[in-house]
């Protein structure tokens, strides 16, 4: 008998846990009731997780429940976390990878102290210089890869190729009938623009291409990263994160303004009407909570960040992501294109 | 009498000149048939300009045209441009200010060579570290000002407060009545997050809050751009270029993915018709013509760079928006701003 996926989820973490986590969960098997190969084990208070389980009358037999005590604060900070962190759910949920209990760990807690602590618990795998944070992204043909979104402020062209490695291997996880199409975001498309760093990734990545790991594009700029022609956007943290949140912020600027304008009178308010299901649909497509799930990739076993501020529907997708990457095989992907890498140097 | 403002326009960069560009200086001198407080310079060939000027029966006693044989190709790189433009249209209309005749410069053209031939013609101004090329960004409740857009990859605090001065004087030449709120672009809101470039920039910025020239705001993220809530937004010219560029990829692929949407069938066309007036009142807010116009600041002059695809309506709004910087006393305000920084170091 094949091993079963086991996802560790940290069931006390995040805005209205452990309810939201808890309506996630049964989202998630609802949508699995056929699926026999995983199991969902919760770190967390076990009367409050049992009461809340046997009033949504979930079926237990795909869940384990492991008792923690503490619960990290939003308020405290990588420093003062690593102390106070130890028992908490969210650090056993992450411990249970080292203990042999979960192949993957997932968390809605506080941002900072879950990667400090994944990187305490967990470690940098040896053939990876810096680990990264990789985040879903829509675009017309359908959903890209985009890393690092901020673990890394600054970064080398060691590190931009080890991203496009591990990105390179998530996405076939994800997407395993596609090819990844790597490109490094820059401030032209031209070889002579942008940073030394950049230039020198660049070099790095056209040669490695050849390896059949992925495909590089090279240079794409910012107005291009939802056209959807590449599928693996490698960037340092920084930029990645500016441009993680400009996009976040160009949407809703838009999408607000729109709604202002479709509801000033009655006229345009009667044109809604009509609209309704072609908008309804479009909107399902941009559905944020669809993108739920950062992956924090490069530790000797995979982190999943949800929002803290989702709700079940976006933490049933990011139980759904863990299930995914798992299925499609991500440590193993990360390896293989890792070693490959090793080879070449 | 009081001198007046005289605008050098390369009547032959960019895309469809001079056609466009003269189109949109006749919608220019529509819009300001009552003032008298301008003079319009045009660089370009006499012939060809005179033949168009008539052609729209274009009053031309607010014009003045000067002739030059050459004009930049998009395919000059600003390596061989140095060489090869001296004497075109878009030199000319830069080196006018030298000559005293011209406040201000407008070209269409290739934007590497207007950078770097500004830069040879006009100089950096003593007081300033690096110049930096500023752009206008809508908000809910406006327009913004952000810099850099691309001018320097690499940039430290000093160049980072001279921006801020610089972008607060641009803010207050254009909208005189309202007060320059200053915000880094940062990948988070609190002092300890970012570079260490930033955290020495941030320190800075707050000491000379008190001067009194613009509000600082501290850090802003991606996500708040829009909001308008600060106005003057300083970023290196790496950052601000990936920045706005996603801003604009997202718009577009909204818009696209809504177009679509609300086309797609006979039921959801039907609400365009209720909606038509909304939208477009909602479309005209977002147009980008509106905002096309960069400003090269920290040279012994302004330069502005237009879109080289704009239309003559985007070409217009960039002639304007020469006008109203030159009456808002551009140069007057950075001069202002800077004299203030030097005496604090």
């Amino acid at each position: 008998m094949k091993k079963k996926i086991s996802i560790a989820v940290d069931a006390m973490g995040g805005e209205n846990a452990p309810e939201k986590n808890i309506d996630g969960l049964s989202i998630f098997l609802n949508k699995n009731k056929s699926n026999d190969d995983f199991v969902i084990k919760l770190y967390g208070n076990k009367d409050i997780l049992t009461r809340e389980i046997s009033k949504r009358k979930i079926p237990d037999n795909k869940i384990e429940i492991i008792h923690t005590e503490g619960t990290i604060s939003e308020k405290e900070t990588p420093l003062t976390a690593i102390k106070n962190s130890k028992n908490t759910s969210m650090w056993n949920a992450i411990k249970a990878q080292i203990d042999g209990n979960a192949d993957i760990s997932l968390s809605a807690g506080n941002t900072g102290v879950l990667l400090v602590i994944s990187r305490m618990i967990l470690k940098t795998m040896k053939e990876v210089s810096k680990p990264a944070l990789a985040g879903l992204w829509p675009s017309k043909k359908g959903m890209s890869v985009v890393l690092d979104l901020g673990a890394n402020i600054e970064c080398d062209e060691k590190n931009l190729v080890d991203f496009s490695e591990m990105g390179s291997a998530l996405y076939k996880s994800i997407f395993p009938e596609k090819k990844p199409h790597v490109s490094l975001l820059n401030i032209g498309s031209e070889e002579i623009k942008g940073t030394e760093v950049l230039k020198k990734a660049y070099l790095k990545l056209k040669n490695l291409s050849n390896d059949n790991n992925f495909i590089f594009d090279g240079y794409i700029e910012g107005n291009k990263l939802m056209d959807g022609k590449t599928n693996v956007i490698v960037t340092d943290g920084f930029s990645g994160n500016i441009a993680l949140k400009t996009a976040e912020g160009t949407a809703k600027f838009i999408i607000d303004g729109l709604k202002e304008s479709l509801t000033e009178n009655f006229i345009s308010k009667l044109s809604i009407i009509f609209s309704y299901f072609s908008l309804k649909k479009f909107k399902s497509k941009l559905d944020p909570r669809k993108y739920n799930g950062a992956i924090f990739l490069g530790l000797n076993g995979p982190v999943v960040k949800s929002h803290g501020g989702t709700d079940a529907v976006g933490f049933y997708h990011s139980i759904d992501l863990c299930y995914k990457i798992m299925k499609g095989n991500l440590m193993h992907e990360i390896r293989n294109n890792l070693s490959h890498l090793n080879d070449k140097e």
